[in-house]
This record gives C-alpha cells, sequence and structure tokens, in this order.
C-alpha cells in the first residue's frame, strides 16, 4: 500500500497557469492506470488537444467546460467525464478559484 | 464525450451502510478501468479482503482508517492510496459523516 497526501506531490507546470501532480503512477507500481490531479488557474484555457488514450475526470473543485465531441460540458464539483481515445477536448476555468479535476489514464510508455 | 452527475449515479448496496456508484465503467464505453464512487456510512467496517487487482483510491470527504499490508493508514480529503493486486485491505468509517471516496480498479470481466 502506498499512501500520498495530495498536496505534498510536487505540481508540474504544463503551461503558465496548468500545472498536474501524479499522484499515483508507473513508477509507483501502479500496474494498470495513472491518477493525476490537475490544476488550471482562473481564466486560463487548456487549448485543444487529442491522444490516442481515454481520460476519466472527477471535478473536485471550481468550475469551468470541457469542450469535446460532444459540444461544451459544464464542470463542477461531482462531475465525472468520459473523454474517449483520439477525442478532441480542451478545458476552461471559468470561475474565481482554481479548477482541480482528477484525470486518470491508462500507463503510458512515455510520460 | 460522456458526462455524469454523480449524485444521479444510483448508489448499490455493498453491505449494509456501505454503497457503491459505478461512474465510469466498460459497459460505458470505458476501454481499460472502471472510476467508482464508496461510500460508507459513520462507524460502519468494510471488512477485510483481496482481490487480484489493484485500487487507485482518492479520498473526497470523511475521516477514516484504511487497513493494509503497510499497517492502518489515515483516509482523509485529499489522501491518494494505491492498494496493490492481492494486497488484502478493509476500510473503517471513525468520522460522523458519511466516508466518500474515489476507487479505480482495471475493467474485469465480471463486476
Amino acid at each position: 500500500m502506498l499512501v500520498k497526501e495530495s498536496v505534498a506531490v510536487p505540481l508540474e507546470a504544463v503551461q503558465a497557469g496548468i500545472g498536474i501532480r501524479w499522484l499515483l503512477q508507473a513508477a509507483d507500481g501502479a500496474p494498470t492506470f495513472a491518477m493525476r490531479l490537475i490544476e488550471i488557474e482562473p481564466g486560463v484555457v487548456f487549448k485543444m488537444h487529442q491522444h490516442p488514450y481515454e481520460h476519466e475526470i472527477y471535478v473536485l473543485e471550481g468550475e469551468g467546460v470541457v469542450v469535446g465531441g460532444a459540444g461544451e460540458q459544464r464542470m463542477a464539483p461531482g462531475v465525472a467525464l468520459l473523454i474517449l481515445p483520439d477525442e478532441l477536448h480542451g478545458y476552461r476555468n471559468l470561475g474565481k478559484e482554481t479548477l482541480k479535476f482528477l484525470c486518470v489514464i491508462p500507463n503510458q510508455t512515455n510520460r
């Protein structure tokens, strides 16, 4: 068993105003998938992108939108999202607080 | 893209005082893993058990302990936990509120 306080996991910069904490991943011994915490500051846009693996997302804090194949959807605490492999998607923080969500992906050979 | 409000997903009984919401799973088109929300009522014990797949857990609400191969560990909001395949583990709610945590597992052929 491995236990981590999420706030003690380093916040790595993705770009200005967007950070990621790799809570649990292959390097920790996780066999199948990785759990990350994404943090997007107010007003910041995570631009549209795609990749060949899925996301399972759970929104923890803040308010925003995710844009994907099904159009624009609200992100708020308690919302769960499945973004499919190769689906174009992006995020925008529309609130006054940091938008925080868990984002689980299958293990990759490269981060 | 699939979007769900977690509170709108049915809470299925595991045993008295313990429920599970299958937020995202193979039946939703999730390719690799399933995200579930576990809810344990105050004073309730989820007895020790084991299975051949891992858990990645993120505690959302409440206070409790998880017992596993590394002894007893505190569960509180923001704590992330990796429970390895075949590791014995169980949970106890030690607080006054419902203990709620996400628990991600690889897809199984049987639920």
